[in-house]
């Protein structure tokens, strides 16, 4: 099954993005897998370039959806956009997944409108992947719904819940919820709410779990709300920006490097991407930093994503976890 | 003036906190300028054996909120707590500050209904200093109302300016946003109605500032509601304790000297404590993990707090800003 790419979007695009696909078709891909949005003169260069001689199909066009431009607006006034057009190629069946790596409110925007949603999910979210003490961890929302209600964060917990266990191998993920203490009482009327529903399902839940036990093993799934999802990991990733930036002024190259080891946990440039759960279809949100390196293991995880059937076993575990509470809210919402 | 000090608050009290003490009475500070609430004969054969002669004033009480007691409740059922009587101290002019390293919700509260909201203030915040690649950055609220409305969040934004001017010496100290998005449109609607206030006030509004700037030096004062501040703080916490006991296999004990170095940006446990603003008399809360290197510095920054007289600073710049929308919230709110 082709991966529909988008080559135009990212802080470093179309160069990284296209030095990172002709790696991908070095290692363990296939021109036949691909199907690249963007200037077709731009990518057959670049591909040749690496010495690529077999190009994959292209979506043709030279509008892209930049980081600054408001996704919505943006959406309706490019019609022709490498986000639209990826998404087109997987609504259509002509691609299996997608990534971007471009605007990621775009990338929502088009996925959520241009895909649906799978059936009983009522937002999506964007699932990142850390490494804490006992291995990897799905956190989500980082973004996609910054005022997410109890329902949102609920679905975000079953969702998240199969992610880990088809992508991780986990068979009975342990799922927490991100909160400013340890009690069921603490946090929004949101939280509590969504604390209260997955006590009662079926999931294997840990309760709350505070930031300073993030990256220390305690779950295999973390739910939050995009603000907070989002403000977390731009945090760290500032953080480590920060101390790398001051550890200049040391002398050992050998520390430096130590630091940049340690700090891949936070580092999801180097996973490639995060998936976006919830719409009818395999989405990947690439990081905008990224560079080529990155692209390559971010195909992979569209890969992963779509062998594993994820969204299937989504919208199973949906359907047998809505709870009344949910249900009714459902109805509302 | 007396700043009267929890001893029985928090995870390593009262041995640490009577170490602090005693180490503050051997280089700047004379037993009168202590009021130490807690068991009379513990207090003494702790500063004497540390080798503390002069024993300072001390309120009687083996009555402490323990860090897991929920504060409402326990503040009822122990009238005679160490903090209620740090806050009765400093009520009746007793004291000129407290300082508590204890279950911070009990000394919020304590705090908020013993001591009473500066004229003009609607809600306290815990104010966290942090070490940037700038210079020092007050980021306000760190947990004392995770659910702030607009205005609460205006008023933390007049109140950590005054705080960076009257403590760090920044004549127009600039305050910054904490959001998802450098847009005015991004983040809650509590948020997007805090940044139309800014924007109107005479503050240095430098406008939205995303989570990967936070260590950036863009601004002097960083606003935010209690969850977010707290997640934050927590999370970057637990990211440093991993990195450290990742690194402990690390042979080279100058690379873990660095890392705890350049760590100490992060760790306000270094610092002592958080100015809890906003509430009319001076309370300082430490870190609950304090050790005795702690306490010092944290009672150095009671002094700081109560000679620079930030509180008043804070009633006349409250009174000076108050906008339009503020005040009409404020007769609702």
């Amino acid at each position: 099954m082709r991966i529909a790419v988008d080559v135009l979007g990212g802080d470093h695009a179309p160069g990284e993005i296209l030095k990172g696909v002709a790696d991908a078709l070095k290692s363990d891909f296939t021109a036949d897998q691909f199907l690249l949005a963007g200037p077709p003169e731009v990518i057959e260069a670049g591909l040749r370039s690496h010495g690529i001689v077999d190009i994959p199909a292209i979506l043709a066009t030279d509008q892209v959806v930049e980081s600054h431009e408001k996704p919505t607006k943006a959406l309706k006034s490019k019609p022709r956009s490498t986000i639209a057009l990826c998404v087109g190629a997987v609504k259509q069946g002509h691609a299996g997944g997608l990534i971007s790596f471009g605007n990621t409110g775009a990338a929502v925007a088009a996925a959520t409108f241009g895909l649906g949603m799978l059936p009983g999910m009522k937002r999506p979210g964007i699932s990142v992947v850390l490494t804490g003490s006992a291995g990897k961890i799905v956190l989500l929302d980082a973004g996609a719904n910054p005022q997410a209600k109890a329902l949102h964060l609920f679905q975000y917990a079953v969702a998240g819940s199969a992610f880990a266990h088809d992508m991780h191998g986990i068979a009975n993920p342990r799922v927490g919820l991100l909160n400013i203490g340890g009690e069921a009482g603490k946090g929004s009327p949101a939280v509590q709410e969504v604390h209260a529903m997955l006590e009662q399902s079926s999931l294997t839940f840990v309760g709350n779990v505070e930031g300073q036990e993030l990256f220390a093993g305690v779950a295999d799934v973390l739910v939050t709300d995009g603000f907070v999802g989002n403000m977390i990991l731009k945090v760290v990733e500032g953080f480590v920006e920060y101390v790398v930036r001051e550890s200049q002024a040391e002398k050992s190259a050998e520390l430096r490097q130590t630091f940049r080891r340690l700090f891949g946990a936070a580092d999801f440039a180097d996973i490639g991407g995060a998936t976006l759960l919830g719409v009818d279809g395999v989405v990947l949100i690439g990081h905008g930093r990224s560079h080529a390196n990155a692209v390559a293991p971010a195909l992979r995880a569209v890969r992963g994503d779509i062998e594993a059937g994820v969204n299937r076993h989504i919208i199973e575990a949906i359907g047998a976890e809505a709870p009344d509470s949910a249900s009714q809210e459902a109805e509302r919402d």
